[in-house]
C-alpha cells in the first residue's frame, strides 16, 4: 500500500466521473463531497471536473461549494453523471507528454492534493497514469479511484457499484415481460429475448435467472458472453422448452460470440482518442429472428440499451449503499494518506438475501484494465443457465428499493445548474 | 342504447381478456369480479375464460369463487393477463357458423347471462358478434366491453385504460436515458432514439415530450406514426439540435412510414386465424443507423418492446383508477340492463395535472375496429414535436404511482394458480 506522509493539510480536492454511467454513480459523487465536507481541517476547496479527465485538461471545473444540501439530496437519486462522464483516456505518456504536463499545470494551479476518479477498470488506468506522472514531477497528489460499472467486471471486488441496480432493473423488467409472454403465448409470441449490456462479460445476462425466484418453472435460456453460442444446442433447448411449456424466454449478452469467436452482432465502430471500441447491439434481434425461422412463429425482442444503466426509478438499495460507501471509502483512504489505490468491496457476510460488506484498498495498477468474468461455477454445465451458486451471489445485490421522488408524474431528476470557474490558464484542446 | 328488460336474476357471469396486454388490465379484471360480488342478488356464479374467446370455445373456464381477497389484491398490480389474453378473433359468421354455435352451447351450458370482454377495438368486434348471434338465437346474454389498450386508439373515449401507464413508463425511461446522453454526449453518443409501440397511431411516441417538463430545453424529435417520415427535414432538424446542444434525442413510433406509405421497418408477418398482422419492430435501429452515417458519430437505440405494456412497477395511478373504473362501469352497465355496449371514458374536468372523469356507454358497433389517431392540433406544424395542447392532454394521464410491493428485491408478481372447471361438453378445437 502506498502511503504518503507529507502534510496535505488544506490542499484542494478534485472529483471527476468517467466511462459509461450507472444509476448510482451520483450517490458516489455525493458521498465524496459530503465526506470531504466533514473534514474542513484537512481538505481545502473542492472542485469537480466536467467530462472527467477531459475537463481537467480543458480547465472546465466546478467549485463544489455552490452545491447546497438540496442539490446533494437530489443528486443522490439522479441518473446520468451530474458532472458529465467522458469516454476519453489519456494517451500513453511517450505519445503525448503535453497532456500530462497540462494535468500537472491544472493540479498545481488549483493546488489539487486529492484526485478522486470515479470510473470502471479502464478509467483506473487514467487515474494510475495521473498519479504516477504527478509524483514523478514532485507534485504529491493522492489519486484514489472510486469504483463503478454496471458490467460488474472489476477485478478483486466482490461486485461493482452500479451492477446491482442494473441487475434489479433487468430482472424486474424481464419478470414483467415473462408474465406478458406467459399470458399470451398460446395464440401469439412464443419466444421472447432481452439483450443485456456486457461487452465481454455476461454478468448482467445472469440477472434473468433471478426471475425463477418468482416464476419457479420459467422456461429460461441465458446466453452469457463467456460462452460461445452453440446454435444447435440452443435450438434443441428451445424445442424442449416449447414442447414442455409452450413458450421460452431468453436473456442474451450483447457481446455474445459465435463458435469462431466473432461477435454475433456489431452495431458500429466507435473511434476514441486512444482506441477503437466495437459498438455492439442488436444480437437480441439476431437471436429472435433465428428462433422465428426455426419455430415458424412470432418472436419478440427487447433492447433496453441505456435504460438499464440509467434506471434510477428502479435502483437497488444495497447497490446504492455500496456506491455511496465507495465514495466515502475513497475519502477515508485519502485521510489515511493512501495514493494510487482503489477501495474495493469485500463481502464480510452473506446469508440468503442479505449481505454485509466493507471496503479494502487495492493498488490501482492491480485492477486497471483487468476484466472479471463470470466464474464457471455460476453457470450450468450447458452454459445456458445459472447455478444456485450464481443465484446466491446475485440475490443480495438487488435487495431494497431507492427511487427519486416522483413529482407531477415524473421522477424528480434534471441536470444540475452548475457554474464553472473562470479559467486561469491558456486554453487547451483535449480532443484534436 | 340497447336495454334488456328481462330478468337476469342469478344468471351467471363470464369475463375474458383479449389482445395485447396492458400493465393495468388485471385491475379491470379485479374490478369486474369485485363489483359482481357486491350483487349476489343479481349475479349467479362467476367464470373467467382462459385465453379470451378461445377459452370460451374450448370450454377452458375458471370458477372465480376460488379467488380469495389476497388473490384479488395481488392481481390488481400484476402485469400480463391473469386469465391469459388471446390474439384470436371469431371468423365471420357465414365462414364458420360452428364457432358461433359453440359459443352459444357454452353460454347455455354455463347459463351465462353476462359476458364481459376486456380488450381493444379489435376485441370489441368479437364481443359484438357474440352479442348479436346469441340474441338472434334467443339467448339474451348481456355482452359488455371493458376497454383497454396501450395504443390509446379507442374511438369515442377520452383515452384508453393502459395508455397512461405505458406513457408514464416511456416518459420515465426516456427522461433517465436523456440525462445519460446529456452527461456523455461530448465524448460519446450524440443521438439516442427510443422506439414506442403503436402500429398506425403515434400516441405513445408523444410521451417523450413529457420529459420537457423536467428538461425544458431538451433537443427532442418525435416521429409519430401519423406523419410520413421526411428524411431531409429530419436530418436538418438533427443538425440544428446538434449545432445548438451537441446532442439530440428522439422517440419514434414502430409504425413509422416513409413518404411512399410503406412501413420503415417490418420484423415479420404474423398469421392469425382471421387475418395477417404485419409485425413491426426495429425502426429505431433504422433511424439510429441513418443518423450515425449522417453525423459520422455514435448513436444508440432502445427498443423497450413488451416492457412498455407490462411495466407494473411504473404504473400511473390515474390510469390504474381508469382501468379499475372501466371494469366497475361494465358491471354497472350490466346492472342497468345494457347489452352490446362499452363504457368509455368521458373527461368531465381537466386542469393542469389533474383530471376528473366518468364512464358513458356507447354501442360496441360504434367503436369496433375504429382507430383514433393523434389529432393535428397535438402535433407541431413540422410534425416532429408535440404542442402545448398535446402536453395538456398527456400530463393528467401519468399522474401518481401504483406499484406492486417488492419482496426480496423483486416485485410480488407471479402467475396465479388457477384451477379450470371439469369440461361438460365434447372437446372443440378453436385453432385448426
Amino acid at each position: 500500500m502506498s502511503i504518503t506522509t507529507q502534510s496535505n493539510k488544506n490542499r484542494n480536492v478534485l472529483y471527476a466521473q468517467a466511462g459509461g454511467v450507472t444509476a448510482v454513480i451520483n450517490a458516489s459523487a455525493a458521498a465524496v463531497i459530503e465526506a470531504v465536507r466533514q473534514h474542513p481541517d484537512i481538505f481545502g476547496k473542492s472542485y469537480a471536473a466536467i467530462n472527467g479527465i477531459k475537463g481537467v485538461l480543458e480547465e472546465e471545473l466546478v467549485d463544489l461549494s455552490q452545491l447546497q444540501w438540496v442539490d446533494l439530496e437530489k443528486m443522490k437519486h439522479q441518473p446520468g453523471a451530474v458532472f458529465k462522464a467522458c469516454r476519453f483516456d489519456l494517451d500513453p505518456l511517450d505519445h503525448n507528454p503535453a497532456q500530462y504536463e497540462r494535468v500537472l499545470e491544472v493540479f498545481r494551479t488549483y493546488e489539487i492534493g486529492y484526485f478522486f476518479y470515479n470510473g470502471g477498470n479502464g478509467s483506473m488506468v487514467t487515474a494510475q497514469k495521473v498519479s504516477d506522472y504527478c509524483r514523478s514531477k514532485g507534485h504529491e497528489v493522492q489519486c484514489i479511484g472510486v469504483a463503478k460499472t454496471i458490467d460488474n467486471d472489476l477485478d478483486l471486488s466482490h461486485c461493482s457499484p452500479g451492477f446491482g441496480s442494473a441487475a434489479k432493473y433487468l430482472a424486474t423488467s424481464f419478470a414483467e415481460a415473462c408474465l406478458d409472454i406467459y399470458s399470451m403465448h398460446e395464440t401469439s409470441t412464443k419466444f421472447f429475448v432481452m439483450e443485456a449490456m456486457g461487452r465481454d462479460v455476461g454478468w448482467l445476462s445472469l440477472s434473468a435467472a433471478l426471475v425463477t425466484d418468482i416464476i419457479p418453472d420459467l422456461p429460461l435460456i441465458v446466453l452469457p458472453a463467456e460462452r460461445r453460442f452453440d446454435k444447435k444446442r440452443f435450438l434443441e433447448k428451445i424445442d424442449q422448452h416449447i414442447a414442455q411449456k409452450g413458450y421460452c424466454v431468453c436473456m442474451v449478452s450483447e457481446g455474445l460470440k459465435n463458435e469462431a469467436g466473432e461477435y454475433l452482432s456489431i452495431a458500429g465502430i466507435e473511434h476514441t482518442h486512444e482506441r477503437d471500441y466495437t459498438q455492439l447491439g442488436g444480437v437480441g434481434k439476431t437471436i429472435a429472428q433465428l428462433v422465428a425461422s426455426h419455430l415458424g412463429c412470432k418472436t419478440h425482442c427487447a433492447i433496453p440499451d441505456y435504460l438499464q444503466r440509467s434506471a434510477s426509478h428502479c435502483v437497488s438499495e444495497v447497490d446504492w449503499k455500496m456506491a455511496y460507501g465507495a465514495g466515502k471509502a475513497a475519502v477515508e483512504a485519502a485521510l489515511r494518506g493512501e495514493h494510487g489505490t482503489l477501495p474495493v468491496i469485500q463481502c464480510s457476510e452473506k446469508t440468503g438475501h442479505s449481505i454485509q460488506w466493507c471496503y479494502q484498498s487495492v493498488e490501482l495498477e492491480k485492477v486497471a484494465n483487468l476484466e472479471l468474468k463470470v466464474p464457471d461455477e455460476f453457470l450450468t454445465k450447458d452454459g445456458m443457465g445459472v447455478t444456485s451458486d450464481g443465484l446466491d451471489y446475485l440475490r443480495p445485490l438487488i435487495q431494497g428499493e431507492r427511487s427519486p421522488k416522483f413529482i407531477n408524474g415524473l421522477p424528480n431528476i434534471s441536470p444540475l445548474n452548475l457554474e464553472t470557474v473562470e479559467p486561469k490558464l491558456t486554453p487547451f484542446q483535449a480532443m484534436k
